[in-house]
């Protein structure tokens, strides 16, 4: 396989910009195919977001909230999007805080992944937070949300009954359990 | 915590439609928020995808592409979205045959996910494959890739040098981890 990263690269013939909002921006690129001919990608721009495995000795630090366009609420990790110019690090403790009031010194990089790749550039950086000390949350005025610490088994069942069922959070229990199988977590 | 589903719900209060693509619609709802007041949400639209965790023997079949939203080619697991109407079993036996060649008649669900639930309505269903027989790929007409069996192994070492660093590809070899320490994959 291509080391370089542009095996069979999509080159850009012309941009149409169609929104720009709040968190999302949208744009429908025309591209020429390796093969010849050209095709549109549609694709979504996003700022980039971080989400925070925290432990809590044996449990699991989780927030309910409404996702609007799940029409429903969910059990996820701690997570939210990178303000203008800040470092993953950064937003993952203030992320932390804002939803759940934890603090730590002891947070690492999980690892870093693309949530859609075929129609959005999001990359989400994920870490662990272990050895927490409890204090304040304070939500965005905008953010409704509930704190719950849950245990493996839990977090297990929270998936099967559909109550967990986004990629990130889902990954990181998997990564959790990984970790209590094998004292390892992440790739670094 | 709620077993409605339906905490800190967001009831819509208009509707703006912003675009309707090939793959993909955006819309900007007005919603009244649970503390009073009211907030934008931007909502992407998508159908839904599946994705396979296909594994010949102690390897697993992934596929490289290049993925414009990244402009960078990546390694993933086969996938593709639903054609409408179809169904996710359906789908991710076409999407691998497609792609990879590989048919089976051992194929389960291992677990379902949303992929973006900040910003849109995808959900990926991930099957797992077994006892693969090989015939031809036919990729669709503007889809370039390539198709390679790596081990564990491989599968980590392409996470930490990001030639894999999709949500649905890390977490499916997180799964494939977990199968082979402990027999079990998925929550059925």
């Amino acid at each position: 396989m291509s080391e370089a990263g542009k095996k069979f690269e999509e080159v850009t013939v012309s941009t149409q910009s169609i929104f720009q909002g709040k968190m999302i921006s949208l744009q429908v690129d025309t591209v020429q195919l390796p093969g010849g001919g050209t095709a549109t990608r549609e694709i979504v721009k996003h700022p980039g977001a971080v989400a925070v495995l925290a432990l809590l000795d044996d449990k699991l630090i989780v927030v309910e909230q409404y996702r609007k366009p799940l029409e429903k609420s969910q059990v996820e990790i701690p997570a939210g999007k990178l303000d203008p110019g800040e470092e993953p690090l950064t937003a993952a403790r203030r992320e932390l805080e804002e939803e759940t009031g934890y603090t730590t010194e002891s947070i690492r990089h999980v690892c870093s992944f693309y949530t859609s790749p075929g129609f959005a550039d999001e990359i989400l950086h994920l870490y662990v937070a272990e050895q927490l000390v409890k204090g304040e949350a304070r939500p965005d005025e905008d953010e409704f949300l509930e704190c719950e610490a849950i245990t493996l088994d839990e977090a297990l069942r929270y998936i099967r009954e559909q109550r967990i069922s986004d990629a990130k959070t889902i990954l990181a229990v998997y990564a959790w359990q990984l970790y209590r199988l094998t004292g390892q977590i992440g790739h670094e």
